[in-house]
């Protein structure tokens, strides 16, 4: 087999054998074929597309170029979640320790944020001590003791992610629904998982902004994970506005505990609840999904998902006072607000600038490799529908380092579209995809 | 300007300004864009097209990545004769003769033969002495003192194409007639030519089989060509057959010899008498392309062109009695006819694979960095719409290993159809495009 000419057939569209696919892909890990004719082929895939059986094939030559998990020695079915990202979006703190209370095993591996979006790992390391770097013996113990663990990518999962990622990047062949999925796909079910449910979000501050087309990507996801023997369900959920109350790293931590103690935001809760739910059903511990969220409510109500929260964290190398203690947490210098300059109804949000303006304040990651400040982030006081005065607060700012501060200060501000009317509300599950 | 920027212009089928252009192969030329990016652009541009607009600026950048050669030294108009390749096709080692005999100056910097088709370099090379690796002082001093010279690409033309080219060849997107056109304008205009004539392929033995393909590379490169502000036509003809009665690199030597003698075969004489004539009118030597017609004829029957031959030849260093003793060139140790088995007559020829079975025997290239056989050749009795009887030849081949003689002497009977209809005549020369 040579690489021009799978690179060709791609071009005029024709479709690969699983043979194809497994030779592109493993000569590819080893070095055999260069950058150069894989950026060619990813391209001609990007333009021409994959076929279902093409896409089946190529996570699972990514998946097996590097370590499946084997989590054999663990009675409880394996479950974890995906987000695609956004504002806010936490809910992995907060359904880990639930599911896990609940009875099943959680082995999440998670990512960083960049752009907009927030990242599991950098939330996670705001809690002092908290060590995400585990080695795999190490995620594996940590899970044998707590139902639950929480990493990021080692060396040994899916090393072609790797390498064909920074490729994708440096080639503008990021945004294909067909390489997004492999990427993701491998990934997780390198995790050793049973069942996988997919958080896909949608809306101004998803990475895909129309419904169609996070419905579109969730349908091949959970059709790929089926081909591979896993059972998965999409939620389509909405991105249009930050996910709960906070956005920044040590505040969603505390949100996420808030949540845990049966406080803070709603949407919050009703997402975190409603994806444990999935989790329960697809990893059998419950006969439906009903039953699945009066078990997640359950284990909140009980404390016994707070307590598998705290107990990770201990195990994990963090200081578990952080659960009774917020001010463990780094805090930020000072707070400077955000103020409507008009009366009226939240009408519209752009939560895309939200997140980049959370960035800019060293609040996130513009580029990849740079350090996040854990301390800074953002107040929403106000959702899409809700009315607000002339002067009313829209936005809290917690920041240290002030040089973005006014850049960001107009981003926010315009980021609020104020209007008259008060707008239609807006459901947050879209759409379920796959069950 | 990034390259990542220009690529996803280009995979989203955006336009690029010349500037853009300019700087993705100035910086590639540099070694600042990297391969693999510069391999996903490719595609995306082989799959996307690119406009006549992008496809002058890409022709204009490539040939200002190295020399543009500047013969203000002469007072004769400079013109040139480019083709796209075939069997037996040897038009340029006749009509450089003839139009330089002409009066104009004919600065040819040819390639060598891959797969099935010749180049102008081994031909020529074999001729004992023959030397086409000049540098860009010589190739003025050749040209100057013969108003010819024949050499093969310097480091200095076109450096941005040769890199191209060898990624092209190794990511699958050669087969495009932007890129195709680019390349071989770029590097025909660095020649520092006034005018080109293209002699554009069609039929069983061509680069572009069908004579719609070649029509639509021809228009678009006399259209480039025109918009660098060189006079340029494109003739669109046969090559169902191949070209004249001799294929391999002696017997092409001895064949335009006896043409620029007078003799020889009819369509060979044609052609080169008519691609002569559009370099004297284009050219500005002649008023009309008829009176270029009767000053080739002119030029053989004076015997001037061939005088011009060997002088050439004696100023490359090659040995000039070749024009008067064949036996100085390379000859085959052995011979062997093809016969027909059938009579009727000569319907169709798969002109690809005579050239194929000719390479097989090492009269050709089936890799870049072989050495060619210049002993090596076939000659052909046959021509489409000729009579033939069972156990005529159709082909002599002159061989000296006969490792692949067997595969060859099945290709080659496999190449003539023989039917018992007579074909209807195929005109040499299909359409004439661009004046």
């Amino acid at each position: 087999m040579r690489a021009v000419d799978l690179i060709r057939k791609k071009r005029d569209s024709g479709e690969h054998s699983q043979e194809e696919i497994e030779y592109l892909i493993s000569a590819y890990t080893r070095d055999e074929i260069p950058d150069y004719q894989m950026a060619a082929w990813l391209m001609a895939a990007w333009i021409r597309g994959l076929s279902r059986d093409e896409l089946a094939a190529l996570t699972e030559a990514m998946l097996h170029s590097g370590e499946v998990v084997d989590h054999s020695y663990l009675a409880a079915k394996k479950v974890d979640k995906h987000s695609t990202g956004g504002v806010g979006d936490k809910t992995s703190l907060i359904l880990a320790p639930i599911v896990a209370a609940g009875g099943l095993a959680v082995p999440m591996i998670s990512g960083r944020g960049l752009g907009h979006t927030g990242g599991t790992l950098d939330k996670l390391e705001a809690i002092p001590g908290f060590n995400t770097s585990l080695t795999l013996a190490e995620f594996k113990r940590v899970l044998r003791k707590c139902g639950m663990a929480l990493i990021g990518q080692t060396a040994e999962i899916a090393p072609a992610d790797k390498k064909i990622y920074a490729l994708r990047d440096a080639t503008s062949t990021v945004e294909n629904i067909g390489l997004i999925c492999a990427s993701i796909m491998s990934k997780k079910l390198a995790e050793g998982i049973d069942a996988l449910v997919l958080d896909v979000k949608t809306g101004s501050g998803a990475f895909m902004r129309k419904e169609e087309d996070s419905a579109a990507l969730a349908e091949v996801m959970a059709d790929t994970a089926k081909r591979m023997g896993k059972k998965c369900v999409a939620l389509i959920t909405d991105m249009g506005q930050p996910l709960g109350r906070f956005a920044g790293h040590s505040n969603e931590v505390i949100e996420s505990i808030q949540i845990l103690k049966g406080q803070g935001a709603a949407d919050l809760r009703d997402l975190s609840f409603e994806l444990s739910a999935w989790m329960f059903f697809l990893g059998e511990r419950t006969k439906t999904v009903d039953e699945g969220r009066a078990l997640a409510a359950e284990m909140v109500t009980s404390g016994k998902a707070l307590e598998k929260f705290r107990d990770c964290i201990r195990t994990q190398g963090g200081n578990p006072r952080v659960i009774d203690d917020s001010s463990l947490l780094p805090a930020a210098r000072s707070h400077v607000e955000v103020k409507s300059p008009s009366s009226g109804y939240v009408c519209d949000i752009n939560c895309l600038n939200l997140g980049v303006a959370l960035a800019r304040l060293g609040g996130g990651r513009e580029k990849k490799d740079q350090n996040v400040d854990h301390a800074v982030g953002l107040e929403f006081h106000k959702r899409i529908g809700d009315p607000i005065k002339t002067g009313e607060t829209l936005v809290t700012i917690a920041y240290n380092a002030d040089g973005q501060l006014q850049t960001a200060q107009k981003m926010i501000a315009a980021s609020y579209i104020i209007g008259d009317k008060r707008p239609a509300a807006r459901p947050l599950i879209r759409r379920i995809i796959g069950c």
